[in-house]
């Protein structure tokens, strides 16, 4: 599938201001390939596809967890983070993109993972530092993603998590997994070197 | 075995100004007890030997947690986490105090967890606000606690939290798990009312 045509695709399923938003993360995603040496093709899919799911019913994302099994506290959180699994899930079953890099880069796209592959830190960046997002903070992981992608992936967890406890929300697991794997991983890496 | 001669063990393996925070966790545990209802024989001896292990070798300690199939994942971080369990088992072990409550109560002091009983609630809050702990926000932790022990263990691990993140150290998952829940319970308690 050809960048025209998933885009055109794409747009049927969103809304104008975060179809912007994809373009904004495609952008910045190839960016990242680029310097990091990933597959461009994937990211460009992954990318385009990561909200893929951003605007199905509820009801239809909770059952998609339910019935491939995926991990059901999820339901216990806000529905906010069923799009990333329900849209791997969609992307590969209605559009027929069977790859497992393109897959687990948009199902965790919203909270990252310990261990995270090459394409899952660009996507999962590039949703966050795209050119359209303006918060405190973000000016500070688009400066670290250009020198070192887990050093703006830690930043962004710890700026997340600090948001929830803000709102009083509360915080899914992977999200502070992320924060210490690649707080430890930092750590470790200093000492030898 | 009574107060004095409970505070008279302790002693010997604290320093002073340990000993006198161990005073403080005990007026305040004792406190808390009597508006709570806790068992006040169970919550002295589980305040008096809290900092139990405190001063033990990190060598003890971790081989304490490996022997009795504590988390190992304990082991990945800071030893200053470690005195909880390993102190829960030196207590019952060296001082023959058998019993599951005081147990709990020292193994969880230092993160929580859900699902925490009373008296693992009462050290926990008391080990945080005992009139020597002097630090931003204890203060609002002391309100709530008079008010509502859940609120104050959800507040003493949002700031647990936020002083970790600040200092760039990783947070044990039962620390997070701590504030998830009782934010949840919060919630589903707020939706019942």
């Amino acid at each position: 599938m050809d960048r025209n045509e998933a885009l055109q695709i794409l747009k049927k399923h969103l809304p104008e201001k975060r179809y912007i938003h994809t373009l904004g993360v495609l952008e910045t995603a190839l960016d990242l390939a680029r310097v990091y040496g990933c597959d461009e093709k994937k990211t460009e899919l992954a990318a385009i596809f990561h909200d893929y799911a951003k605007y199905r019913p509820e009801e239809e994302m909770r059952n998609i967890i339910i019935q491939e099994h995926f991990p059901e506290d999820l339901l216990h959180y806000h529905s906010e983070l069923w799009h990333a699994p329900a849209g791997a899930y969609l992307v590969k079953k209605e559009l027929g993109i069977d790859d497992k890099d393109i897959f687990q880069a948009i199902y965790y796209h919203t909270t990252g993972r310990p261990g995270m592959t090459l394409i899952e830190k660009i996507i999962f960046i590039a949703d966050y530092i795209e050119p359209g997002r303006q918060f405190p903070g973000v000016d500070e992981v688009r400066a670290l993603a250009k020198k070192n992608l887990d050093d703006a992936i830690l930043q962004a967890s710890r700026n997340t998590i600090a948001f929830l406890m803000k709102k009083n929300a509360p915080i899914y697991p992977d999200t502070f997994h992320t924060y210490n794997h690649f707080l430890m991983k930092k750590e470790e890496s200093s000492i030898h070197e």
